[in-house]
């Protein structure tokens, strides 16, 4: 099964796409950042990101997408474009036809730690691990999109896993 | 000319059609608001906004679209999702090659009374009497919607204005 990860910005909107392999691995089959131009006007900038979007999409073809959801804490500013932004990415993965699923950062550093509390540092060094890199992935926001879709395989799968047994226990 | 107002919301966007006629006069030509499906998944209401605001823009073929800004003070989950929704309109308006303008509520407000402190049925009074019509234009986010093109209106014939002086006092 193949996921995108996407996390979501106006200058840069970090996507990863990961292949589920063995029951709880998966391997990275490409990752990257897609940027729009700084001074042009907002509605130029969400049409670069959509268009950009759409070669990721057609290039990448997912089983599945992971977005991160938006978390507003630091800058209300830079929330509202990346909100803008997340508008585009969710309309794009819904005309592609991809089933989207959304988790906050919370939840992708609880399912790749247990623990909501790791550093920057140790979400890359965690997803180096689980996707068997030999160098952290770069740049921050191609390692963050990887991290949501790694949040993805885990839970999906585990989801999956509940319905069979659920459905076997009624048998 | 014909000025389309978009109030960007996910639930209820309104919309607002006026052609400028004399100097400072404009009528409505047209005005109300696409839904989307209130217990869908986010990302099918986003591509239902963005199918129903092509329509609007295909039956209304504006010269310009002013849309209000994002202004953050009352809930920020609706703030996110009215974001994630102008991202969409904002799109649109590029992918139709319409030139965008931006403003705040309070730039609204202020060009329709010349202070900031009006009241929601004092600026639908307002819409009403600059745009002529017998009766409050119904529902709010069209009224919204309007006040936008009407704003809009004001200050583009204003900037023109400005340069046309300008040009001139250099001849």
């Amino acid at each position: 099964m193949k996921i995108l990860g996407i996390d979501p910005g106006l200058g840069r909107c970090g996507f990863g796409l990961i292949e589920t392999t063995t029951r709880a691995g998966a391997k990275a089959l490409d990752f990257g950042v897609v940027t729009t131009t700084v001074d042009a006007p907002l509605p130029s900038r969400l049409k670069e990101l959509y268009d950009s979007l759409n070669e990721v999409f057609d290039q990448t073809r997912p089983d599945l997408v992971a977005v991160e959801k938006l978390f507003f804490a630091k800058n209300i500013t830079t929330g509202i474009a990346v909100a803008e932004a997340r508008g585009v990415v969710l309309l794009v993965a819904e005309q592609n036809k991809v089933k989207v699923f959304e988790y906050t950062p919370n939840e992708i550093k609880k399912s790749l730690t247990g623990y909501g509390a790791a550093t920057k540092t140790q979400m890359q060094e965690l997803v180096r691990v689980h996707l068997g890199l030999e160098e952290k992935p770069k740049p921050d926001d191609a390692a963050d999109a990887l991290a949501a879709a790694i949040t993805c395989a885990f839970l999906y799968r585990t989801s999956e896993e509940e319905k069979y047994k659920f459905s076997n226990s009624r048998k």
